[in-house]
């Protein structure tokens, strides 16, 4: 009785949020340019009136009696523990402060641009203090038992805590970097072929074959094009992702599509009956991760991928990959590369990118390094893990949005998902036998009916934990996706590591 | 200050029915098939809490406090008239009401769809006289003066009365059948050019590039595909149309073009400052078809717009045209030919359809016509007004979604603008001179801020008649469009009409 009152009061939350969404969708695809203001009208009245009704009494006095007398079923239960959630998070923080902070990120994220262009972080450092002052405020609001940290971390990856993190990255870092070394120090594959002109229309077609292929349903989604990839879904019947083609660098399009078409799958694997309740969203952003790097990197960079998708991609660009054969397409693909640019780099480097700025981020909100310590501590860390040193600060720490957006807490999920990844992956295969097999083959409905069980239809009903325990029977572990970097890339390197 | 508060209170109205609008366009647009119940929830919310927030107490007692100390400024008394005329018809209709008209509309849509494809009148009829039993009812509570009609009229042409239309319709049809006539016995210009194979993608760049011309705004607008052409607006600043194009018929496409960047042209030339009030919309769907149907037939299908457009077109398709000379073309696209279907017909007998509509239309709602005569009363009119008898009830009376819709009191606004635009145009070349020399030319800018002055900025501001009688000086009439089409197809059929 209380619980369907409950959904009758949060459907429409879920439907404003579902409409805010498709706001955002059109303002990064198809919204012309003079637009843009009266949508910030728009967005800010959907996202209140869809914050009044998820903070409305009437959802504590539910939730109240739904707790004193709970439901039986799993997903009747999961429906209360996340509607509390999300009503306390939402509670907590008071309207002033949702306002205060909603200021300070626009100004942070003009101030960022500016900075950003003109590599300029004296310009961003005021606007960053701010940032990191009102998480911490926002962090002592919403409480932790541990970390200070943990309540930021909350908001993307609920019930993680920094100090497993630390302990994960740790065991990460010590074994990752000697590997990277060694991969640096041998000849890398060339991956100059990756750099010749690809039509963009036949790119984009290879692309939703590839989609289609992995199992990403046009039916209930598309795909669009926008300055940055993303997904985003408006009804577990409408998830949709976007794409940018590069014409001059192939793997932009096709590997951009797999990693959204990844999280789309997810997304789309949702049962339909948590349509319009808080359940119906990803349990967390390293969950996601998990499914689209698993997608993009143990899938589309796998070289049994590449023996059913080189002939086709063959046949699409005949004349563009008439003198390259099918293995030094797949070590092109696989080159291992330090670099100064997170979102440019490869599957090994890319976590020492993401463990630095955790390493700085909870610093930052610690108390423990000052805003304008910030550059040098990044191109301390930089020279650390990859050897490099940033010629700017552009290129070094302001390269990242997610600071300007406010988003502290957010980095760790990507190096997270990436080793829940291998974990799912390998889980799977115990299961299934060998996937690589079947990838050769073109097959790929096993790993994905796999995922659909264990992982994409529970939503928000079964936390990141509960999901990796069920499925991998252990904890999160650095341990399976080192040796899966060990094994793939000693492989395509011809070295030991 | 109660202004203010006013404003303030409904701002989120407008921002919620921009994002209705929006789910709407990509309803028609983009969105995958299998989102089409996910969308109809969200749609239902953004409605319902748009309705709820306009027809609270709070507006209404704004409303009785600024009606009691009235603003000054012209533009403030409008928003409180408008906003007053808003409440009283949303506050008028019980909620009670408003959902069973939702229901039957919604069975009605399904049961149209199956009886036009079947050519079944008999499994329309029952909806039909439902649609009708509820429109009378909406009428009884909306209240009116004169006729009941009125009241159904009044939603979509505020201030217009049914039996002006009566009048001013009987004028029009007296003088309009005899024209038919004269020129359905007189040889027709040849229209096969229009029926070649015009290339798709160049049909659309022709389209956009005569938008750009006459004035419509890609900044701030966009144009896409659609099944059936329409324009939306989600803010002054956002107004967007969309187009269909037929490989094998020229007119498809350029002229749906046009006529939508006509009613896109009003949109956009809405004062901004009346943005995010109830006053930034057209003032009723009279004034809007007015500015379509001007641009569309009295520049898009005027003798000297294609002086300046021919040579454009020939040039987008060379063979195609090659042995077509600008008269002849000119003469296609003005071909006058009585038939069946309203959506087709011509730019003279376009209005006969509408009479009819209106004429059944008013007596179904006066009680005087039985809907199982509907098709009875369509044919007989059919072949009083245009000579011709539908073979069936599927190109007769089931060929328009209109009354599916509920839209009773729809139909006579495309005539009512029809009538408008000739009295718009005149009232500009009384003005500017002539208009036609500048359209061969290629200079759209003098009529469009003619209408921006006139029309387009006063949004809601000002009802129809005070626009018609501002801009022209004198009532609707019928006898400027009759005095326009004998002059330009006497001409073209080189008949005295």
């Amino acid at each position: 009785m209380s619980l369907d009152t409950l959904k009758e009061h949060l459907a429409p939350v879920s439907d404003l949020g579902a409409a805010a969404a498709l706001l955002e969708w059109d303002q990064e695809t198809y919204m012309p340019p003079g637009a843009a203001e009266a949508r910030t009208h728009q967005l800010a009245t959907l996202k209140t009136l869809a914050h009044e009704r998820l903070t409305s009494d009437t959802v504590g006095t539910l939730l109240d009696k739904l707790e004193a007398d709970a439901p039986e079923a799993e997903l009747d239960r999961a429906l209360v523990r996340i509607a509390r959630r999300d009503y306390d998070r939402a509670t907590k923080l008071s309207a002033d402060f949702v306002s205060r902070f909603a200021t300070a990120k626009a100004r942070a994220l003009e101030a960022w641009k500016h900075a950003r262009q003109n590599d300029d972080f004296v310009r961003f450092a005021p606007n960053l203090q701010e940032i990191v002052d009102l998480s911490v405020e926002q962090a002592e609001a919403l409480g932790y038992d541990g970390d200070r940290y943990d309540a930021l971390l909350d908001e993307y990856e609920p019930g993680a805590t920094t100090a497993e993190i630390k302990r994960v990255f740790g065991d990460l870092r010590q074994s990752l970097i000697p590997i990277v070394r060694a991969l640096s120090e041998t000849e890398s594959p060339d991956d100059s072929v990756l750099r010749r002109s690809f039509d963009p229309e036949r790119q984009w077609h290879f692309g939703m074959e590839v989609a289609r292929a992995v199992g990403y349903d046009f039916v209930h989604g598309r795909q669009d094009k926008s300055a940055h990839p993303f997904t985003t879904s408006f009804s577990v019947r409408d998830v949709r992702i976007t794409t940018r083609i590069a014409p001059t660098f192939f793997s932009t399009g096709l590997f951009g599509t797999i990693h959204e078409a990844g999280h789309a799958l997810y997304e789309q694997g949702i049962d339909p009956a948590l349509d319009r309740t808080p359940l119906a969203d990803g349990t967390s952003l390293g969950i996601h991760e998990s499914q689209s790097r698993l997608w993009e990197n143990l899938v589309g960079r796998s070289r049994p991928f590449w023996r059913w998708a080189y002939p086709r991609l063959r046949q699409t660009f005949p004349d563009v990959l008439a003198d390259v054969q099918e293995d030094d397409f797949y070590g092109a693909v696989n080159r291992v590369r330090p670099s100064l640019i997170r979102v440019e780099a490869d599957e090994v480097t890319y976590n020492l990118h993401v463990m630095l700025r955790f390493q700085i981020e909870t610093a930052l909100i610690d108390g423990d390094l000052a805003v304008a310590d910030v550059p040098e501590a990044w191109n301390a860390a930089m020279q650390d893990m990859l050897g490099l040193t940033p010629p700017s600060n552009a290129d070094g720490c302001l390269q990242d949005i997610h600071w300007a957006l406010g988003a502290m807490g957010y980095f760790p999920t990507y190096t997270l998902g990436t080793l829940m990844s291998v974990q799912l992956f390998e889980a799977a295969q115990r299961d299934l036998g060998d996937l690589g097999e079947m990838f050769a083959r073109g097959e790929f409905e096993p790993i994905l009916g796999w995922m659909r069980e264990h992982v994409h239809r529970w939503g928000r009903a079964r936390s990141a934990a509960e999901i990796m325990y069920e499925a991998t029977g252990g904890p999160l572990s650095a341990e399976p996706w080192l040796d899966y970097v060990r094994q793939k890339f000693g492989a395509v390197y011809g070295v030991d590591l």
